[in-house]
């Protein structure tokens, strides 16, 4: 068994892997907290984490994380690279370090690391994003007030659960237990079914009307400018799940396309305003 | 015939029918422009229009516009009622006053008010809104640099079209002129199918999960709070073209369906490149 971990602190040694506009946040997020700890990026470009250095959002780099020791490795690299992202960190990693990450899919990765990490990882989701990419667009306010999950499993040390929930309610977070089950079918629903549903709007747009668009498609349609391998995986880690939201969203969908066939003026003013007061009572801060 | 009307100039005497977000913001963008002419707002409710008096908003009102000799009627009520208000104030109205009005589906109201209107009526619809209602959401430059398209008909006078085309480029707006069928095919697919959209996945969203949503939700289904009777009014006013573009839809909808159900990652890849591409070459200013 590892060692019980210390309690997070703004003397945390903290490793961000992937400075990107996740990992970069959470780095400005820090230090406009006033964190002491060093704050290590590690990365696969060192042009690239050399910047973020300029840039003062990290204190310094490493392109492998072999090279650093740190109290704290948050991962936020790819969906379908922070199983073994985490695996070879935890090789040289001292004994009471933790890791977490920011992955939008959370019973694959929790499920692979769950037996060999013993307990030193845990899932987290923190629900704030945007569709740029680049710690160019890090924001040191991106995750004030907005909800963290964190997805611990029966083999997570508690001290290790504490120690996260610790460090995403340091940035500002509410945090959330859930299981990584609970997570990937609630997620499915609120965030990754809006993503194909963009992508599926502006993909099917014929490029003749694009001058014709308003405030509400450029809504609408603006996380489909996410990077789209990124979304491949998350869509395709979170396969079940997602297919279960996309059956819900058809169920509905034909509800509303058989009221506009049938001409169903009452049924169709029922159907929108149920939408709208879903809308409506959601939180949109 | 009636007799050739004015050009539109600061001096016009305006008549607002509705004044709401987009009546109001009309009002606020003629003001905020130093429009010297008068500005009547035209509405069934006294007391309201008595508080967009106060409000600076407009000069005066009535509750009839055969109470009203105005140069030009700008009609910004649901499209359902737009044809009978147009018909009612052509009665009493001068004969050289010019009549538009802001719907957003326009061949029904063009072809309805074709003969009768005598080429006074021109259609149009500014690109412009917002899901909020009522005059005290007005913006004053709500209207800036987007689109208006107005759409004349065979019967419409040049006359009548440009005094419209100079009246929407005064408040800041670029003209763009299609008939009346065109603009519903554009619209259906830029605006109306949005629209569905957004009150899809918000009316399919199990309560359980509404406070696990994040801005990409919130983003997405913001136009699902706009008002269910306005909507319904417009998609089945709409119909053939809003289905054609639901067809739109759900074709490619079926395509990035099938590709997470194989879990085929590039052609998934492939689909979310081609709309990220899309959505990137749209306006969002």
């Amino acid at each position: 068994m590892s060692q019980q971990p210390a309690q997070f602190t703004p003397d945390t040694t903290t490793a961000i892997v992937g400075v990107g506009l996740i990992g970069g946040s959470i780095a400005a997020a820090l230090k406009s907290r006033g964190h002491r700890g060093r704050i290590v990026g590690i990365g696969r470009n060192a042009n690239r984490l050399e910047s973020a250095v300029d840039a003062g959002l990290i204190d310094e780099f490493a392109t492998d994380s072999a090279q650093v020791q740190a109290d704290l490795y948050v991962f936020c690299t790819p969906v379908d690279r922070i199983p073994k992202d985490v695996f070879h960190a935890s090789e040289t990693a001292n004994a009471n370090a933790v890791f977490t990450d920011a992955g939008s899919v959370k019973e694959l990765i929790c499920n692979t690391l769950d037996a060999d990490a013993l307990g030193r990882f845990v899932g987290s989701h923190p629900l704030a994003g945007s569709e740029k990419r680049g710690f160019e667009y890090a924001e040191p306010d991106l995750f004030v007030d907005r909800v963290c999950i964190v997805t611990p499993t029966e083999n997570s040390a508690d001290s290790s659960v504490d120690f996260i929930e610790q460090f995403w309610r340091s940035i500002g977070m509410r945090t959330l237990r859930m299981s990584p089950a609970e997570h990937d079918a609630a997620l499915a629903q609120t965030s990754h079914l809006p993503h194909l549903m963009a992508s599926v709007l502006a993909g099917c747009l014929p490029m003749d009307w694009a001058n014709l668009t308003s405030t509400g498609f450029a809504d609408t349609t603006r996380i489909a400018a996410g990077d789209a391998e990124l979304w491949t995986a998350i869509l395709l880690q979170n396969q079940g799940p997602v297919l279960a939201a996309c059956d819900r969203f058809e169920e509905t969908w034909r509800k509303f396309r058989q009221a506009i066939e049938t001409s169903d003026a009452t049924e169709l003013t029922r159907q929108l305003a149920q939408a709208k007061n879903i809308r409506d009572s959601i939180n949109t801060d």
